[in-house]
């Protein structure tokens, strides 16, 4: 069996190194038009850090041993061609016809099995300006070499990053590390757009504070600068810098595939079924130049991610050598760390669960992530997205320095088996105090979500209780924290009711009238809500997360 | 409707407080016989150790507040009688008599619903010299209370553990943090029994790196001391020391239930039913002093945790108010940090496994938690136990420095929804080089579990390997390392073919002979079996872990 891979970095040496493992004597190629085959892309950003010493470290196994086109040759038996550009596929011929980029030789390669792994390029927006020097980009082991050596050269005092995704936050720890004053510029109102507005709002005051600027709803419109970029023109206003970072996402690449006639999805990338399989049964496609399926939704997206091309990978690998393996689609999961913060997300958003047809509950809970008493314990704001007539988990976000990638990898599994918020609520999951609180986070949060789908209370939204505010709307704001709390930390235009005090005066708070309460957490807003409700009042609402997840 | 519920610490007042919020005019009472209520007692080695600094923080909920009788009577409305213990249940009549500590008087309490949250007590084995001072036990506040004065006079040199559960090795983090020498006397042939042994070991050989001596299948017989304790005589001999911990475990409180003539279970916790409710209709139970439910098995267990205690709790509220929820049972999940080793294991382990009738496969996999390039990676060992036939998911333990607890978490969501390997393997679980590499340690571990079950490689353990060498088996150990790493840990009796040479060297080794391929992980262990299984190969196996599971 012929197999010809088309791409080696990520999800093409998977297929390649698997196929060769199931079937030993497959003769497999492996064409990649760059000089570096299987480099850990996703960790350019340490390395520009300096926290990844070597580049040598990025083109390693875990055990120390370089992935070069002699290892690929030795260890997984593939024939590597490197430097060498794939430039058209016949496929009633079933041959791909490749270019050597150094000596511009062109020949032709017979399969029998053809697999697309061509990933993904960078958008790279057609701004005038866009190629002063010291206008950059993250995405090949070069990108990374040139920031390096302008940091190396002292210039980059003042960094401009276009785009406030993944790629373009990690860029702006990394730099941050090496001293830079940063500025991150984003079209839309707020950064990491796969976030909820009102959880993500935490993390650009997280920003802000670490003395990063935030800059939203803007655009950008040219470069300026003589020779190196001095500034970055948008549409509010000119930003001075040394340097600049364009971060604003990748596109698959699907020119190859387009003009050999396969399919391509309806957000740009290569069609493929859950076998991998392309819309020639001979050619499959794996990774980044792939259309991706939502698991919840059945929706396509396009979420390029190294896990998922390594899954992928083996997928395909498992299918071209005829055994049956299949991938049905991901949850959009998505983590980075911002400083010491964690933020991530997976499944659907409180927007998009709406649009997709579900009665949405919303919990927002914030928590320690360990036991309260634990010193290590460190904040979660978590945010869950649940349906009321399945009561299945949908969605989960969190926010801040705890440990909060745990909690959504176990909502990914949940959300995976289609779990309801009470299956979740009684898993067994690991507790002692250095670990988590004695019912964890994503325990806590189920619970809160199932007290609202089942009537025990009313939540409203911080946001909400905002608009409330702002439109002078005729709420009595239940404060029930303790005196101390209130003075350190007062809210103005509330009524102030210790929670202790309020079985005794509640006679205070008008019957007629809409009350919200509230306290640091809104345990306590609960508690009081309760107390109100089982003294007739009926309409109580608990402002959600209580001031911990207050937007100011 | 009256409620009386007797315990005070865990589930007593998650009962309690539950109840109130779902019917707020419930008149309920809260019967505990010590002087505190709802503390912490997870937390006492925290305490103990120094790293939780006052007593007062166990007793306040997350933001402070404290959790006294008058909290719960103003916050919770619960009448709290605290120092006053239980003394009989009518059950014909609906009545608990209760005895005031205080004064010895008696009251009788009507209910039209009963709890039982009445814990659980620490065995105390009736041995020779055990009521000398300065041996210990660790359960109740007092308990941590007269450590900690020991510690201030500087009485606790040497420390001699009696038992290696969980309590037992955070006792022993907490005492080497004041700078005892420390001996864990176990009376079975390795500590944490809820572990495998395989894995297990590696926590005693870094216990020992850590200068704490582990002394198994070790039989405490008596105490010896003049006033104080000043060794331990066992059937090995004696231990020199100036503390004791007795940390055999605890039983089940549940005389005042048996005199009721409510139905005890098998492994001697109250019965209950999933809703809670006990064999008398208007009583229930929660928490330590009753016997749960096996998940997988359906066999019953006594696994007494304050994370189940609160879940059950819950539960019983609900029911007790009339709605409906129920608490099907546990995963015996377990954690504890050992120093800087996160141990942890859920479901059910090897030899439960195959008790249980499954076609058990194992994984041994050692691996970094996070990128391994990222600088903060530490390692995972990991064993995974899963069923051939079902290829369902059935248990995971882990042992290290890297964060395990993420991905037993992730395993309790999976073994609880029934998932097999080849769901968890492509999990979308969150992947970004500082929380995970590409493909994370339990996605690999399942990668491994589904190339056994489907014949692609056949693995040995170390322990058989182990064996395989002291009965001198005719069988060529293949180690496929680098001669640099060879030579910096030599593997003696073995052959060494670095991998990347084996596709001209196979023809070294003997087709008619066992073969058992390793390296350091045995990832290229298992590709140089791959190999030779390609040139025809018949009797190749792969040790499971490498050389980092090794057991000397």
């Amino acid at each position: 069996m012929k197999v010809v891979i088309i791409g080696g970095v990520a999800a093409g040496p998977k297929v390649g190194a698997k196929i060769n493992r199931l079937c030993p004597h497959a003769d497999v190629t492996l064409i990649e038009k760059g000089e570096f085959l299987s480099y850990a892309g996703c960790g350019l950003p340490y390395y520009i850090a300096g926290e990844v010493k070597e580049q040598k470290e990025l083109m390693c196994t875990p055990v120390g041993v370089v992935r070069d086109p002699v290892f690929f040759q030795n260890v997984k038996n593939l024939k590597v061609l490197n430097r060498t550009e794939a430039i058209s596929v016949d496929r009633a011929a079933k041959m791909v016809t490749v270019r050597d980029l150094r000596t511009a030789e062109e020949k032709v390669l017979p399969y029998d099995k053809l697999v697309f792994a061509t990933g993904s390029s960078l958008i790279r927006p057609p701004l005038s300006g866009i190629d002063l020097n010291n206008v950059f980009s993250v995405h090949k082991v070069e990108d990374a070499e040139a920031i390096r050596a302008a940091l190396a050269q002292n210039k980059a005092k003042d960094v401009v990053i276009i785009g406030g995704g993944l790629i373009g936050l990690e860029m702006t720890e990394a730099l941050a590390r090496h001293g830079a004053r940063i500025t991150i510029v984003e079209r839309l109102p707020h950064i990491l757009p796969m976030m909820d507005a009102d959880l993500v709002i935490h993390v650009m005051k997280y920003l802000e504070s670490k003395g990063v600027k935030v800059r939203c709803s803007t655009l950008v419109q040219s470069f300026q600068g003589n020779g190196q970029v001095a500034s970055v023109r948008t549409d509010k206003g000119d930003i001075a810098c040394d340097m600049v970072i364009v971060a604003v996402g990748v596109r698959p690449n699907t020119g190859l595939a387009k003009d050999a006639g396969l399919e391509l999805g309806k957000t740009g990338g290569i069609k493929v079924s859950s076998t991998m399989q392309t819309s020639d049964p001979d050619i499959y496609a794996a990774g980044d130049c792939t259309e991706g399926c939502d698991l919840i939704t059945g929706e396509p997206c396009f979420i390029p991610l190294g896990s998922t091309a390594n899954k992928e990978g083996r997928v395909a690998a498992v299918n071209v050598c005829g055994g049956k393996d299949v991938f049905n689609g991901v949850l959009g999961t998505a983590v980075v760390k911002v400083f010491d913060y964690t933020v991530a997300r997976t499944g659907l958003g409180e927007e998009r669960a709406r649009k997709a047809g579900f009665d949405v509950v919303t919990v927002l809970s914030p928590a320690p992530d360990k036991a309260h008493y634990y010193p290590a314990a460190k904040t979660i704001m978590m945010k869950l997205i649940a349906d009321k007539k399945s009561r299945r988990l949908l969605g989960l976000q969190v926010v801040g320095p705890g440990e909060g990638d745990k909690r959504v990898d176990v909502a990914v599994t949940a959300i995976t088996a289609k779990m309801t918020v009470d299956d979740v609520a009684h898993l067994d999951l690991a507790y002692a105090p250095p670990y988590s609180p004695a019912m964890d986070n994503i325990i806590t949060a189920c619970d809160i979500a199932r007290n609202k789908m089942d009537g025990v209370f009313e939540g409203v939204t911080p946001v909400e209780v905002k608009a409330m505010i702002e439109r002078k709307a005729d709420v009595v704001l239940l404060d029930v924290r303790s005196p101390g709390e209130v003075q350190a930390f007062p809210f103005p235009g509330s009524v102030n009711i210790p929670l202790g005090a309020l079985r005794k005066r509640w006679t205070e708070l008008p019957k007629d009238k809409e009350i919200v309460a509230f306290c640091k957490i809104s345990l306590r807003g609960y508690e009081a809500a309760m107390i109100l409700k089982g003294e007739g009042f009926t309409k109580v609402k608990v402002m959600d997360g209580g001031l911990a997840m207050w937007i100011s």
